[in-house]
């Protein structure tokens, strides 16, 4: 017999299936079967969407906002083709957790009759289909988290980043899956399930931000708003070969958004945009900045959106490992073709040290579950839902008295600070490249260390995470060419690695700036990109 | 027979003393009697000045500064100057914790040299002695912060704000007296015993920047650094009537510097310059965030200093009493005096409620002990110095755990995000008028209350406490005119009050602007002087 948590999970899946108009359901002969592992080429080929939804949905972001803002484009069309995409990529991914198709429809009718009154477009982003993660409050839906407890307790209140891009004209249509409490780098909860990866369905989409990944990799967002306190949007962003920036703590607003780990400040939780352009990144940024979030989340800094000039000579530290775990055969070669590319085009290459790298991953473990788990714990009990197996640190932990936090905090501070001068003493330093996660994705339930990501949470460093044009291929990155593990979590690592299942999955890396230099880590990912 | 920590302490009073040279050391005759309660007059009255020492002693920073960056004054004697008035300050109020008399000397010296041979000043605080609270460290000088088993125990790194005060040219010479672990609003401790204010040695001259406060209304530091967690700058500044700026956390670095709470970032403690006159709180707040010292703490924020033009009407939400306990009486007349001031010079003033302290207060009185009292226990452990009575709420604390520090936390944002809408509702505010403190000093031993101060701490506005030209009078300030106690702790503040102990003492207000305002509110504050 099905316990309480299972029916309830289940009634919120065949809810979430039934919100899905017949008119945007594939017909069953349609759909692909479970053996096809690349769904991507589903819009396109199942002859189901039509050229002008085919047309819209190939757009991105900014090419979208000039039509719509020009009132060529409705926006009643355009989320119409986004919600017929993203309702398949939900067909056949398992990436939406929420619907909100006729408040967006009706939102888009009344920003097309706007435009049409004023003769000038609402905001920044009008009309545009922004896709959000499911923790994102939203007036009248769930932010279930993945947590059945959470099931049919709609939200009272936007959340400010909701609230403000309801401001600048957005037209919010789906939410997105997120795997329990946010807090596993794969995307898979007891509520809706397991997202998977719309390039090769044997593998993951990456966690925590992983329904956004697998939507927008299949064409069914223009752009989407995900989160990241260890790797949350950079993990998805490289497993699915988009475009990501985990901003610094304080540029984009967090305030009223749900969490696991409610309260918890040791290492601050952010949020920022993901696309498969690196324009759409900017231009979420910068729009997001300029609507002054510091007068509506207490914790937002007063920073402008500060431009600066293009720098045509970087000088990049190169981190080839974090000394910890090896990158995989595809991550190695991509990371080398790139730094080729990159002195190719006349930018300065100096290696990079991963000294003090273990010192912060083990902070970061340590800081996630320093309340002995009793937040999750909390969220669980009432329908008795039983802890995940990747949630197990969380179910095995012991809290930490605030004496012991404090330490944890100096001991975190003084990392900062040796970082800092390491950087300071590197003269003329730009940024960090380094890969994003070890793998180029990696087959379900094999998602095993996010320390590449997590140490940037630390440092509060601006990070994008970018597509680096290199893809996996078995004949180049033959498990024969695996390194000699360092540790058993590396040999853990190198063991999961299949050359035949993430054969053409694209590599993503890192660039990392400092604290605060959003700008400048998005002008000089566009540099890096023009020498790839 | 004494204990171990009386021995250790008694010796440390004794190196004290016993560092300041004859030629310093006020000759017996002249030592003014115990019963004289001002002392303040001693420099120019004691006749064992110069003239040219009390020349140097009466000018601003910004005035030395104009002399010493051309060389019409050298920094020998201007430190000199200052060193043997600071030295009078602490035989006069105990107010010093440690000389640096050769030190600070030897680099005048050198500072003399350099603009001989370069023909320019080294920095902008070329050849001025700045005096710095007890926690900051100095390499070869204990920072005891008041604790015993920290008496000896000479710094071996410079904390970060030390390294770019002496980068900016600043000679530094005494480090001033705080309470123990600077968690008392009085400015006493078990090392050195007790600071007394200048203006009448009955009274405070506050805490835990009272060492500092006591020294500059004295004239023996232009500028002096201190820190503040519940309103530990602003609270001296208010007993003695000089000037501070509380500014948000990041626009000055803190790192490594000492602390009682280490690592304690719930409230974040913050640092800021105490002097006589605002143009030098304001050179010395542009001259460290000119400086960049976002390079050398990672926790600073990479903001420069943005110059606001004048606002020559400002909109001022009056907060007359905070609701948990009422001014006494010559700081309610104080307040209606400048409201009254501020109306005829045409600035908007509107009533600002309390709603929402008394839950701040209560926040801030959880956060300080969260820990349990541990890490004060555990400095004072070592020799067995025991607990002092204005600390028992450490000794009497329990510990928290970490997850009830999260819902501390959650609790904390919430407080402020409301704060913030009210803000925002009241259109066009630009900063809250309010008392410092429910004094103008007080009887040593009789400082109740805080949370006039502590608010702005978990808000992290930025504050500037300023005298308002205002003074007690035993005559119109009569204890008569006491109002109702609106509780316990409001009664005993009311208790306590004393019209003939207070005669003739300055009253300090605040003058509060939102979080990572700081230019804005020196600006206003600066507004504000030339309406009183």
């Amino acid at each position: 017999m099905a316990k309480r948590w299972e029916e309830i999970s289940a009634g919120k899946r065949a809810a979430l299936l039934k919100s899905i108009p017949p008119a945007w359901t594939i017909p069953a002969e349609l759909v692909p079967p479970e053996s096809q592992l690349d769904v991507t080429g589903f819009p396109s080929d199942s002859g189901w969407f039509t050229s002008g939804e085919l047309e819209i949905t190939s757009k991105s972001a900014v090419e979208l906002l000039d039509k719509l803002s020009k009132g060529e484009w409705s926006s009643i069309d355009v989320t119409s083709a986004f919600c017929k995409r993203a309702a398949a990529a939900h067909q056949l991914t398992n990436c939406l957790s929420e619907t909100l198709f006729d408040s967006a429809v009706a939102t888009a009718r009344s920003l097309d009759e706007y435009l049409k009154q004023n003769g000038k477009p609402k905001g920044p982003l009008h009309g545009l289909p922004v896709s959000i993660k499911d923790n994102f409050n939203v007036v009248g839906v769930d932010s279930t988290v993945g947590f059945v407890s959470w099931v049919n307790s709609p939200a009272t209140y936007n959340s400010t980043l909701v609230e403000m891009l309801i401001e600048a004209g957005a037209v919010l249509y789906v939410k997105t899956n997120v795997p329990t409490a946010m807090m596993i780098a794969e995307t898979v909860n007891n509520v809706f399930g397991r997202t998977v990866n719309p390039l090769n369905r044997k593998l993951t989409s990456g966690g925590s931000s992983g329904g956004e990944s697998a939507l927008i990799a299949f064409g069914g967002s223009p752009l989407g708003v995900g989160t990241d306190i260890g790797g949350s949007l950079r993990i998805p962003a490289a497993c699915t070969g988009i475009f990501t920036i985990r901003p610094s703590f304080g540029r984009f607003p967090t305030l009223r958004a749900k969490s696991g780990l409610a309260g918890q400040e040791a290492v601050q939780s952010v949020n920022g945009p993901m696309a498969r352009s690196l324009r759409d990144i900017v231009l979420f940024s910068k729009t997001i900045v300029d609507a002054e979030p510091w007068l509506h989340d207490p914790r937002c800094l007063s920073i402008p959106w500060r431009p600066v000039p293009e720098k045509r000579k970087l000088k990049l530290g190169v981190m080839w490992n974090d000394g910890i775990v090896l990158p995989t055969p595809p991550v190695v070669r991509a990371l080398a073709e790139t730094v080729k590319k990159l002195q190719a085009a006349g930018h300065e290459i100096v290696d990079w040290s991963s000294e003090g790298h273990r010192q912060a991953v083990d902070l970061l473990a340590r800081m996630f579950v320093a309340d002995g788990g009793k937040s999750v714990k909390a969220i669980l009990d009432p329908v008795e839902e039983p802890f995940r197996p990747e949630m197990a640190m969380y179910a095995d932990a012991k809290e930490l008295g605030t004496h012991g936090m404090w330490q944890l905090q100096s001991e975190r501070t003084n990392f900062c600070k040796a970082y800092l001068d390491r950087w300071n003493a590197c003269e003329g330093l730009d940024a960090i490249l380094c890969p994003t996660t070890p793998y180029a994705s990696v087959e379900h339930e094999n998602f095993k260390y996010v320390g590449y990501t997590g140490v940037w949470n630390i440092l509060d460093y601006a990070v994008v995470s970018f597509p680096c044009g290199v893809t996996a291929h078995r004949n180049f990155d033959k498990s024969s060419g695996l390194q000699q593990p360092l540790n058993d979590v590396c040999a853990a690592v190198q063991g999961c690695y299949n050359e035949e299942a993430v054969h053409d999955m694209p590599v993503n890396l890192q660039l990392v700036a400092r604290r605060l230099e959003e700008e400048k880590v998005l002008m000089m990912t566009e540099v890096v990109l023009q020498a790839l």
